[in-house]
């Protein structure tokens, strides 16, 4: 029975508590960890794990897998803190939202006997506790995996194995490319959010226009209500990238703008048809439809038969990864794609 | 049993006809046309009309009371073609989402005798067809009621009597200050879901990094999906609003984009603490709670116990409304709050 050990027992890590207790196989031993003895107890009342430990060293000490679901500013700490507790044969993941500075925590921090492999749920919700937990919130989503350089094919099948657990479909990615995509879809939303709840709410005549403020606005603020501290935390991890997208954000507004100045009604008509149709590719793209098969398409998955078989291909993948790692490809000025989202082939 | 006339039976004024069409007291019958015979017809199949009346001002001769319910640039052609077909006790009223321009061709088109109350629902959905209408579309939120200068209390009793049956609850407000509201609260939010959807569609690594695009990147892009027609009739009737509350917005994701760069952890932590608590505060003092009476306070509505009361404070209000339209306060610069957001006293 593999032995699970999740520090951060919030949403994020008492939702993947829930679900590897809920799996039959494999059955998970699950030990869960949190600065906040409170939080912890929620956690375990979710039935997420088997037992408590308060003890930050001592619950990675029976572990096959460690995984550090806290802010992102928090994994450091906490890699520092497990590093000489763990087993020869333990395998960590995070499931942070930025994942350069992070790996480079890792290599830093951990013993080189242990593997690291970065990841990042793309699901949950904007509510942090453990309240907001359920088993499934990681169906049918994607979870981006981005092994450190000393990861054996082992480690990444342990968290391979942990992902399938969730119902969730792993996607290898570089670290780089994925934080500048989440910069992309992700941080700079929350930049959004942020900033029309501040000029909103900010108003003299806040008190009379939020009565207005209907479903609309309800959504496009949603990400304000997120987590102040992870928030904070994406910030001072992804800086570059994010202020990368958020200059072709500013830009979009300020040509917005123009337009509306003009009254320019063909170019108006244009851009709202364009960005209709757009948007409903993606939905109709990535929302699983009856009877198809994810649209994200996973190396290996659906194409091995043995277990065996696909952690060669894995390797494979890999090998590209680290290939990358070392011969990026050099970076774009303002007219490519923005700030290292160059493909990997 | 009154006559009530939609025109226009997309998602929201097939969702009135479905509302009325459920009522018992008043019974209404309701007459439909549609400029797509097709829409029409959908329409009619959702339950939403009575019959359908093919010709425009032959749609509205027996009407009590019409309901224009199509994109707002559609209103002033709608406007002129019923104008002389309307029964002298008619009154008009439209769910466009500005007002002011609304209102001046109301005035510059209807016959003296016939009133006009401007309307507003504060809710809906962005999918535009009949098929995403429901009878409850507008029930429990807020909808805006601005009557024109020739509108007689009977007029406004006529539309408050349709919007409480559609469940939902009328708020009388300056047009002025109404376009300048919406214009933050859903018409920014509109901008910011077009440009995000823009500059990722559009970049290069879309492909993949639409893989990573998840919860938050579909609410905050869900505008995007509105109606390209409705959307650019809002930017061709209320440029002057949403520019002012755009600069706004800009500005504040400039000062974000700066403390970014600063990893100025301090003033980010402060600014998403605050923007967390204060989208709380909206969300509980907006969504309904067991027991409690709406958020939204109406003149008259609670206090008054008769119709002929609540018509008496209505025109109290009214009054208040046209003394306001005759002597607006000075628009204020831009330290105060923003394009003519002052308050009614």
């Amino acid at each position: 029975m593999p032995k699970a050990t999740i520090i951060g027992l919030g949403m994020i890590g008492t939702s993947i508590g829930m679900a590897l207790k809920k799996a039959k196989l494999p059955s998970y031993k699950v030990t869960g960890h949190d600065l906040n003895d409170q939080t912890a107890r929620r956690s375990r009342s979710r039935g997420a794990v088997d037992k408590l430990e308060f003890q930050l060293a001592q619950s990675v000490k029976d572990a096959d897998i460690v995984i550090i679901a806290t802010p992102v500013l928090a994994i450091r700490d906490v890699l520092e803190s497990i590093s000489s507790a763990l087993p020869e044969t333990a395998v960590v993941t995070d499931t942070g939202s930025t994942k350069q500075q992070v790996l480079k925590w890792a290599e830093e921090l951990l013993p080189r006997r242990v593997g690291f492999v970065g990841g990042h749920p793309m699901a949950g919700v904007e509510k942090p506790g453990p309240e907001d937990a359920k088993p499934d919130m990681f169906a049918d989503s994607t979870y981006c995996l981005m092994p450190s350089r000393g990861a054996s094919a082992r480690d990444v099948q342990t968290v391979v194995d942990v992902v399938e657990t969730l119902g969730a479909t792993p996607l290898f990615i570089h670290p780089q490319e994925h934080d500048s995509f989440v910069a992309a879809v992700s941080h700079v939303p929350i930049a959004l959010s942020t900033a029309l709840i501040a000029a909103t709410t900010g108003s003299p005549s806040w008190h009379e226009m939020g009565r207005l403020a209907a479903g609309g606005y309800r959504d496009v603020t949603r990400l304000a209500s997120g987590d102040p501290t992870m928030n904070r935390d994406i910030c001072l991890t992804n800086g570059t990238e994010i202020v990368g997208w958020l200059d072709r954000i500013i830009e979009q507004l300020q040509e917005f703008k123009g337009q509306v100045q003009e009254q320019n009604k063909e170019v108006l008509t244009r851009l709202f048809e364009t960005v209709n149709e757009e948007r409903l590719k993606w939905v109709e793209g990535i929302l699983p439809r009856p009877g198809a098969r994810p649209a994200v398409e996973i190396p290996g998955v659906v194409e091995q038969t043995s277990r065996t078989l696909f952690g060669e291909a894995v390797m494979i993948r890999m090998k590209r990864l680290l290939d990358f790692a070392e011969n990026p490809p050099k970076k774009q000025g303002k007219d490519g794609d923005g700030p290292s989202t160059e493909k990997l082939k």
